[in-house]
């Protein structure tokens, strides 16, 4: 079965390529800043937007032309397999990252649903010896069942919390069957619906308490991938649990599982929660918690997850500026947790997608490298703190001020001068390096 | 001088009272639930909105009819007292609030600024010696001089930072010299306006840094006040450092700040934060940190703080109820941070305003007391959560089971089934409650 | 088959009822403002909420309970008219409403689909002959098959806009068939998703071209129906054609369709647009063009559509204040188009749901009936503009007045004196309405 | 006095200067298109905020460092021509725009204020004799003063109507004698904070009833600019009566005014109110509509106008592909309602805001010019709309076709089959564009 007939390999032909199935900026082998574009961006296919969501929205059913859709059950999983490893080839990307449930169906029982699990796992394993990529993470969907109505971990039902705990003990044993680099949980149903009928408090330490288990769990199995959260702060619950970084890493310290977990942050819950991309990277990067990107981008004037491909450059030019600060993402990725739009529904499509979000990505690379070379935030930066690396601001970041010493400063200092921020020109100045590098 | 000349004192008239200036539903003696109705909502007005705020906004300059504006400087101020606490007496209202800038003008120095403030604490103090009133918290406006305009602790001017301090030395002085219950701190311009000119983690270290010199300050000179953090996520800033509840907690366990701080929870702060009032109240008080109220409300259609006075039973209900669940706000109060509109511009306005804000969460507070008497919520929520009180839903809540237990459960458990959260009848039977009481 | 087996007819059963499944303020017969309470409410159940519905949303599949799902097909459309109106009539409501794809399903071709529908309307009629309940309006669905994708009469392709023209074409002969009071156009997909490859203007004449062939048609077969336009903003679209009331006149006007259709203004839509449910009501009753409401709420902190249930007796009060001012809603009703969260799965909650949100609209036609019987607004408004009613106000009124007038008094004129606009105070009042009625 | 000293004319210097303070894509006479640079962008400087505001927020004072400052009433008035004209000079832009109050301060009575603008009206008017710079626009500062505080010629009090009447009377006058190309009318306070005291219809005829009159007399007088509506959703009302350009255009309809307003579309209006800017813009052009626009950005996180620089290309472009879809903006231009963020104080920063919006929008015109030479949209367009443009989508288009003609057609179709809308790859694209052109 030839999946993508017709489409070719997709090669990086430069910029003056006619095909318009082909990279303009991504070029896995370019060297950028030390380290090769591929290295530094490690991006990762979302399994469930791209083989397994069909198009369906709360006021429509399917359109995805998919051509493993001929087949049902077991066979259609099998197929997709065989169809993703054809994409990743094509698109030369090095990760992946599925749902136990994107990959094999459910079946009648729990049982049968992880023998179902684990005759494709065994599939994908074989795929992996000859393939150049590698698993980014997995995780367990515990939302889209009927189960799961009320939540997994959090759910007021401990049956609920019992399932959902063997679902991702299976899923810490199928990371380490692959060789996962990390595990994530993103919240789901974790949250509540209304406050009328919940008990916060227990709903939070049963999280707290899940995530405790499993910890212990990938320690007793020898599972070493980085363990993630995902924070989102609403959709499918009113509230969700993870709200944003600060919130899912507040929980994390309250109950001591701060060594445990990194951040996994989404653009478009960013901006869902009220804050910019890369105000989530940022704070999670001076956290020491940046763990892994998901890599799409929202509508700004809709109020739910749109997972677009990103496309906009000054996002990923200040996504790419964060990670490179942090170092890079270390086990984490760019995972493309992103969907071609119901009306792009061709197969063409997830290749076009992909495409537009790998090369604006490697531009905002490229123009992200350009800035920290030429230094320009960290001089606007190190002149506007100055005050703070002599005199009396030394000693306030020293720790030997107290309100004594400052009122006695305070009383005697001329009237104060500030300088201008300059955020119009170094707007200026960034559009300049974005057109220009 | 009369301020309010014509305005008789406000007094409870009961529900048949024909005078438009009567309370019709708080009667500060009425016994609910144990405590008379004072006790329980520990109203305050807001000096910076009742006696100083002019009725400006971004797009007109003010229009408030105020007795006391015929005076200007230090004339004034020692008026606004004189009306203040004509208004205190006529509303009989427990407690009031203040920063420093709304009982003094600045000086041309600061030495001028803090002569000033003393002139008007000795005012105060005089006053409060024959008053029932009480001074629920103080603060410092550390926003609206120019010199603020990057911030106060974590302004990049250093030299802003020890102004801040000698102004918050200034004000816990204060607040000891007045026996205020509480020390709040707002954060003001404590935020950023773009991320590409702040060194983020700077910022939040000087903040940590500052609030520790404040704590150890009033332990010197022995000022027992709550210290009160009040999130807001964004306005003036583009994105404010105490975000929400969450964010402000998780910042102070980062420095080791939990035990000197609770949360000022403001009704439009959470809602612009994406939150219900009640999530706020609740999320702070589950984690012991609910420590006072700003009592207004938003309005949800806009973008910004409206300062709305308190109108919205449904808010107060669940507002009185979290508060109802707190055993009560110990030293914490209702604080009016809410303003009549700038259309509402005559003095009566601000009785009015006042008594509608009294009168809801009056209405509110016996609303919740009779829910809680009736156990309500806790008969929905002691049924739905009742599988976590015995066999593995019990193991799960004592520590004792872990993911093989679970599994082994799970694989073993018949089909789960779950029960129906009822929202839309415990909807319906909130409204009963609403109606009846 | 027994649907509801166990739940009894909701009769009224006054106030102190103990029986969760009754109403507490709605009483049919009841007279307010001198009619029953049937006759001003003109209650009426959604058929796709309420008997289609599965309880799906973008990250679960269905939960609902729903006992007609035993069967498939034609046999479960049966089964579904069977229990609507057993619960028709057990709710006692007077009117349903529906779309053509929600009481028959699609066959494999449209004339197969088309004998479906036969089927099923031969079998309501049969019903409506014995039933009390009539059909408020019928609607076709042109938004939930793949078809659909880029809109129906706003299609890009030719052949979709004739399937949309055949499908309306049997509906408004349906809702001939059927004594419908009135047909819908809810645009469905009629937006566009990005502007980048849309032909604004051709989509926009292409339904004004639909629109004139709906109009055209009714009137050759001799359907009187009302024909209603319900706005809204997005979802599913990125943009909506009918974004909101004014948008949608203004397209009416634009293309001469004013005299032939009115709004059905629907309350979650509303605030999506970013106005408040009294807003979109006021300025289409101003405008005369108040048709029917969409009876349902959102959640003012999710940016979706939520479609609950009324419970607010704020919004119900201030539109059944518009309807009544309105002079009632003619031939359009109150159409729950409302659904119980996908949580409160059971059949009991369609019935909880119901009574709450008919009790919420009874209790808020009684305050606003009082309201105006006490005419608290007409007075405020009254005194407000009294200097239209005399003078140069009058003279303006009159249309006397130009602009040589206007400054010749202007600059004669002493200082301007305005009244305060009382906001905080009437909305005290209102509160005392709501609270004694 | 040198307003500016120190900072040269601002000349075009090509793309490897290195002058922080000259333009990098702005180059007046560049042909683009067939014009030169400066005829397609008609550049506009806003005199409110670039020589008024003083960079007071609603939570601190002014912080704008203005040589001008140390005058006070007529003569800083005068001093602000003085620096304007120096400011044109330098940037070398060929517009401004005032509002009355901008210019000249008001005075003790009317009379006087009249007197205050007759000086500086014809201290402009020489400066015009030698200056390049023309008026792109005036209007009337009718929300600021007290008396607007309920509006101006939707107030409730006609004493205000007459008095706005007398000032736009003056705006006319004022127009036709500096040569004013267009004359702006945005809606101020011309709206609602609560309809509870609301006569909405009384309002809203008010408003028609003040624009014929204006209309009359700019015939009367003979003067001949483009009105303007500028739309805006809300702030400084709940509800503003121009809320997007549809509303705006059904208004003007509704009234007989469409024939003598244009729209003044503005970017942060359109994103207050869910639009996107090139939507606003888009949907006033395809109704022969689009007179101006106000260029600008929002922060698209923030819920209030913050009348950014516009410095977004992606806004740019698309924003000056649908001006030059339009033919160009006619007698309009592209007048910087944009002001620098309250903490870029200092004035350089004046310059390097509109150097920055300039050189944005300079980037923007030669990417659309590009676009619209390749026909990139057209042709995406021209094929997706195709099937109307032969068979049974011409007969629709061409008004030949009914419901029978399409049932018919329909019934004997062939399953439908729809092409894929490539959003992404569209998208992609776009991106090829802003950075290679």
């Amino acid at each position: 079965m030839e999946y993508f007939s017709g489409i070719k390999k997709i090669t990086y032909e430069g910029p003056k390529s006619q095909n318009p199935l082909a990279f303009k900026y991504y070029n896995p082998q370019e060297l950028v800043a030390g380290k090769t574009m591929e290295e530094h961006l490690r991006f990762s296919v979302a399994y469930w937007h791209t083989f397994t969501h069909d198009g369906s929205d709360p006021f429509g059913s399917g359109t995805m032309l998919r051509p493993w859709d001929i087949y049902k059950g077991m066979d259609r999983a099998k197929a997709r397999v065989e169809a993703a490893f054809e994409l990743f080839d094509k698109l030369d990307v090095p990760f992946f990252a599925f749902h136990d449930r994107d990959i094999a169906p459910e079946g009648a029982t729990l049982k049968e649903t992880n023998g179902n699990l684990d005759q494709i796992i065994t599939m994908i394993k074989e795929y992996l010896k000859t393939s150049k990529v590698k698993l980014l993470w997995n995780t367990a969907n515990m939302f889209t069942h009927p189960r799961f109505l009320h939540g997994a971990a959090t759910a007021c039902n401990a049956d609920v919390f019992a399932y959902a705990a063997a679902q991702v003990k299976k899923g810490l044993e199928t990371g380490k069957e692959l060789g996962a680099d990390n595990y994530v949980f993103w919240g789901g149903r974790e949250g509540y619906v209304t406050l009328l009928n919940t008990d916060l408090k227990l709903e939070l330490d049963n999280l707290a308490r899940f995530f405790h288990m499993a910890v212990a769990y990938a320690k007793e199995i020898g599972f070493f991938g980085q363990f993630l959260i995902e924070p989102k702060p609403k959709e499918p619950t009113k509230h969700q649990y993870d709200f944003d970084a600060q919130t899912a890493m507040a929980f994390l310290r309250n109950y001591n599982l701060q060594d445990d977990f990194k951040m996994n942050i989404e653009a478009n819950h960013a901006t869902l929660a009220g804050h910019t991309f890369q105000h989530e990277l940022r704070i999670s990067r001076i956290n020491g918690m940046l763990g892994s990107v998901d890599a799409n981008q929202g509508d700004m004037l809709l109020g739910w997850d749109t997972d677009e491909f990103p496309t906009d450059l000054y996002e990923t030019t200040l996504a790419m500026y964060e990670i490179l600060e942090n170092g890079g993402l270390g086990k984490g990725g760019l995972n493309f947790d992103a969907k071609p739009r119901r009306e792009s529904f061709e197969p063409e499509d997830l290749f076009y997608a992909h495409i537009a979000g790998m090369d604006t990505f490697a531009r905002g690379l490229k123009v992200a490298a350009k800035l920290k070379e030429d230094q320009v935030f960290e001089n606007v930066i190190g002149k506007r703190y100055n005050s703070f690396k002599e005199g009396i601001g030394l000693a306030i970041v020293e720790g030997k001020a107290d309100f004594h010493m400052l009122e006695a400063y305070a009383l005697q200092n001329k009237p104060i001068v500030n300088q201008s921020g300059r955020q119009e020109q170094i707007k200026g100045i960034l559009n300049q390096y974005l057109l220009e590098v």
